[in-house]
């Protein structure tokens, strides 16, 4: 079996007592009910991780751990990949946020359309921005991932497919013309922006603003994604050609 | 906008008036209230597609269309894929039978195997089975596919992984030795079975079972991928070998 893992942002090679966040000390005593000496491993949510052992179960949930060993992470794919995500209903966002982790991307970025059509409650303050990164947290975890994504301020889809990015892609639907499905694209780029669209898709003057900031169209074969599980298709697409 | 689509397993080119089967003609009717002159699509489930019109809207929910012309269906793919799963918790085997078919398998194939946790209501019996078929149906409708995948009754994984297939595929852990990830796999096979364990994994017998019948052990990169997202990840990564 697989040693248990917490997300500990504070562990420190050297460190006598590295206390874990409430969140994982809740974890850790109450649903896994490990005490005293268990072996688990940390990660730093940064790239690191250790083998580790309980050294105190306080009172008031507090839990301490030692760091045993360094262990090598899993491995982080050579391309550092944004998701931006056209905001979708609450319980789709977090599929998204979930499984995005899982796939390896470096941040999130949820991006606000013409067709997005969900409340500003739903991606709006920092409370929602906190909830998707407790998502991100809880997938980093269960995959085994020693690096937990940055989840980025939601911004307008303008300003997003502006930003600085090696290689930018625009998934669209499966009838449009001119786009590439073969993936003919340049070899593993440092940076890449992906772009997915609402469930209302694009509008044309949001297309118009992709080409304009050299964006290439991709469609992910002859059949309709739907909003949520397009990222997974596209960036499992995306990892066998550049390297998972 | 596109003509909202109805499965009619009984369309027939030259039938004056086709009806559609119950429960289409009271999404037709009820969910997007459409009446006589309405242009919607109708697809057989078995490949072929045409535009039609609605003719008659009858007592009790009958609806009845007439072809207009054959249209071109959305593209299967090259390889007819048969995704083996391990049968999970009813809502998951949900997501994976709405996933798979939107990734264009011709088979969805659950297996009952060590692992397998959930109880047998869970998927044994015609009615469970039928509730496949309907999940297949409703998303063969959303993606614009026009082939309703098969759903094969549920069997020992033993028997599953010796069924006749040009290639047999087994996705197993990242951290499992002797594993291809690179995809080295030959062009194109004519029908191939990809095998997704349960949660629980593989028993030892079963990956040996598995190597007898010459099934490649695959891994799709370096982190734990969640029961119900790992068929689509693979799909999606095989398509992108394969073609779309």
């Amino acid at each position: 079996m697989s040693r248990p893992r917490f997300f500990v942002p504070d562990a420190r090679p050297g460190a006598a007592a590295i206390a874990l966040p409430a969140e994982e000390a809740h974890h850790l005593r109450h649903v896994l009910r490990l005490t005293v000496g268990a072996d688990v491993a940390v990660f730093d949510g940064r790239g690191r991780e250790w083998d580790a052992r309980v050294t105190g179960v306080g009172p008031s949930d507090a839990v301490t751990v030692e760091l045993v060993g360094e262990i090598p992470p899993a491995t982080e794919p050579t391309v550092r990949v944004t998701l931006g995500i056209g905001i979708l209903k609450g319980d789709q966002m977090n599929a998204v946020v979930r499984d995005a982790t899982m796939l390896g991307v470096a941040t999130v970025a949820p991006f606000v359309s013409a067709y997005v059509s969900v409340p500003s409650r739903v991606w709006k303050g920092d409370a929602v921005r906190a909830r998707w990164r407790r998502i991100a947290i809880a997938s980093a975890k269960q995959c085994r991932r020693a690096i937990v994504p940055e989840i980025a301020v939601a911004t307008p889809f303008a300003d997003l497919v502006r930003a600085p990015f090696d290689e930018r892609l625009i998934c669209v639907e499966p009838s449009s013309s001119d786009a590439t499905t073969a993936f003919r694209l340049p070899p593993r780029p440092a940076t890449a922006l992906v772009l997915i669209g609402p469930e209302g898709g694009w509008a044309p003057e949001e297309l118009e603003v992709a080409r304009q900031s050299g964006a290439t169209r991709l469609r992910c074969g002859p059949r309709t994604l739907r909003a949520e599980t397009a990222p997974m298709v596209v960036l499992s697409a995306l990892w066998t050609v550049w390297g998972w």
